[in-house]
């Protein structure tokens, strides 16, 4: 599987979209907002000097109300802190929203870089900051993030939020793995080293690429999806992938989905505990760790009765609004692997499967947040 | 009729898409490329420095094989002009790719930008630079270019073909231009003067914006459909639309479109004769010119036997090219004022007046190119 390819969110608005199923996601921003915000106060007051252009860069920015939210926190602040030590001149920005190539950016474009400049007007105001909201210039840029992306020392602060944990690949030597489609508890060891391997690899490959991309003093605040314990087939970060696994075997016993298929499908994420992110970190060197913490957030915390859209949540089935929430975002690589038609059913299985167990166990993702400075 | 929203290109690549009904487009960038490759030449014979990232943007680069046509001639010269100095080096270039909103980015994002970096890799080996290719960022950067889209001093090249005679808004007071719908040899003076004020207004505001944002020595090299005439309701400039006009009024005599519908719809468009570019320039005062001139192309360039795909294009019919290029480019405004419904039938109309005309006269589009060097 071609994952640059692949992979990405589900586009548009609709029932299915990410844009409408990624609650879980928002929350994890405002959790993770007082990391986010230290990191950019520190950045301007750590300064020499007040570069006239700011630069950050949103990575697997997706399509939706997420898209430019940690942007408009960038802006409020950074302006903030430019009135409150005199400066006459508030700073441009520059706004970089990057995904791979398969992501909705036209909707980014038609609709929300609209709403981002009517926001940010009306919170400048409320913010203090004066009426007059600085140029903020957005633009797209579709890639991997395991490559080069944008010019040497050009990024004053890169963010991203539950986007790391996917790989550039799916490993190599699963054959071991047969019906599971990611680590599980009956996962061999070799098949546990296969994605740790290839996580070391792509996540020191995006910390060479970045520390060529930020300035020295520059930040850089990512949150992935991750796990507590040192054991990698640990059920806290396993067992979401677990029961989607229950309800594709599902499908195969009903004859339709092909065993085949289901024993060659392996999902291209890694879920890293914090010290195998600090290794990282570590060894590429050019990044020191401010602070490296856990969070955790319960699926449930997926639905809450329709943030987004009344119609399309239904309150209190916390199984539906996973289901809806793990669809807008692997329904690009299920469907490459098994075809359209086994969606629909797929999810329906998922959906009772999760309300099943959500309603018998306290179910949680773990976040891994790391904030760092790019060494002078 | 909100203009920013509205204009755009046919997206996509089916039939009626602007990337499949563009080749007049890309003619006449292969006839200003000489002029084009000078003012790059120039840029890099006369920095005192040479740049670590060469920055360019394609404004109204819409959607299609002439998006980076331009941005593939920067790259490749740049590189040669930096070996044939002997830097051991290659700078690293970021191309902004800039249209309105509503323009498909994410065609260009799909493939577009994968091919660029696959040809460009075989034209540098090919072009004599050395056999790797240097890093190039690409960026979609949405907007209208009547206001500012990138950040201060920070554009070095600046290129955009057949963009800018589209006006910012339909000019007011053109009440007396009855039925219509762009500047015809009927119009009163005051339509003209209506028009001309407006095409004043959007260049002068148009560079006063890129003189921020443009370095000292940085190039601007822009073709406008024009006139050679002084006169704003010659021939040359107007024709095409006139007969998009009888088109629109058979339609009304076959109760297709409404009278009145007609008669308040007219094209934000305006086609400058050289002396009017080469006076807002001087009137604006940041750019000095370094050459200015007009060009031709004959209808009939717009088809020339299939250069895209050859499925789609007719030999020898030359006004079904032309009503397939006049639509790619003009439809979504026209869906706006009279419905998708009588789209089809109006260009069967057109095409058939297009081809009456072509056969009897010499009909040609006149370009007019500036060539400008933001001063120190």
């Amino acid at each position: 599987m071609e994952v640059v390819r692949v992979l990405h969110m589900n586009g548009g608005v609709g029932e299915s979209s990410y844009a409408l199923n990624s609650l879980v996601q928002k929350k994890v921003l405002s959790m993770t907002k007082p990391i986010t915000e230290a990191a950019i106060t520190q950045l301007i007051m750590c300064s020499s000097s007040m570069a006239k252009t700011f630069c950050m860069a949103e990575l697997g920015c997706s399509s939706g109300p997420n898209t430019l939210f940690v942007a408009m926190e960038f802006v409020k602040i950074v302006s903030q802190l430019c009135r409150k030590h005199g400066h006459d001149q508030l700073p441009e920005f520059q706004i970089h929203l990057n995904d791979l190539p398969g992501n909705d950016f036209n909707s980014i474009f038609k609709s929300l870089a609209h709403s981002f400049h009517a926001q940010l007007l009306q919170e400048m105001g409320a913010a203090g900051v004066g009426g007059s909201a600085p140029y903020c210039f957005l633009s797209g840029v579709p890639g991997s993030f395991y490559g080069r992306l944008f010019a040497a020392k050009s990024l004053h602060f890169v963010h991203s939020s539950y986007s790391l944990m996917w790989l550039s690949k799916v490993p190599e030597r699963l054959e071991m793995n047969k019906e599971n489609i990611y680590i599980a508890s009956t996962s061999p060891a070799s098949v546990i080293n296969a994605y740790y391997e290839q996580f070391q690899r792509d996540f020191s490959t995006f910390l060479r690429c970045r520390s060529e991309e930020v300035v020295g003093g520059g930040k850089m605040v990512l949150t992935l999806l991750g796990r507590k314990s040192d054991s990698a087939s640990s059920k806290e970060c396993c067992y979401i992938w677990e029961l989607l696994t229950l309800s594709l075997k599902e499908m195969v016993s009903q004859g339709l989905i092909e065993e085949e298929k289901l024993s060659s499908f392996n999902i291209p994420q890694y879920t890293p505990s914090l010290s195998e992110v600090k290794t990282e970190v570590e060894k590429e060197g050019s990044f020191s760790i401010n602070s490296l913490e856990a969070s955790e957030i319960r699926w449930a915390a997926c639905g809450t009765s329709g943030f987004y859209a009344p119609e399309y949540s239904k309150k209190g089935d916390d199984g539906y609004n996973v289901a809806k929430c793990m669809r807008s975002v692997a329904e690009p690589l299920l469907v490459e692997q098994f075809g359209e038609l086994v969606i629909d059913k797929l999810f329906e299985n998922y959906r009772n499967i999760l309300s099943d167990r959500m309603s018998k166990e306290d179910t949680k993702f773990i976040n891994v947040t790391v904030s760092m400075t790019r060494k002078e």
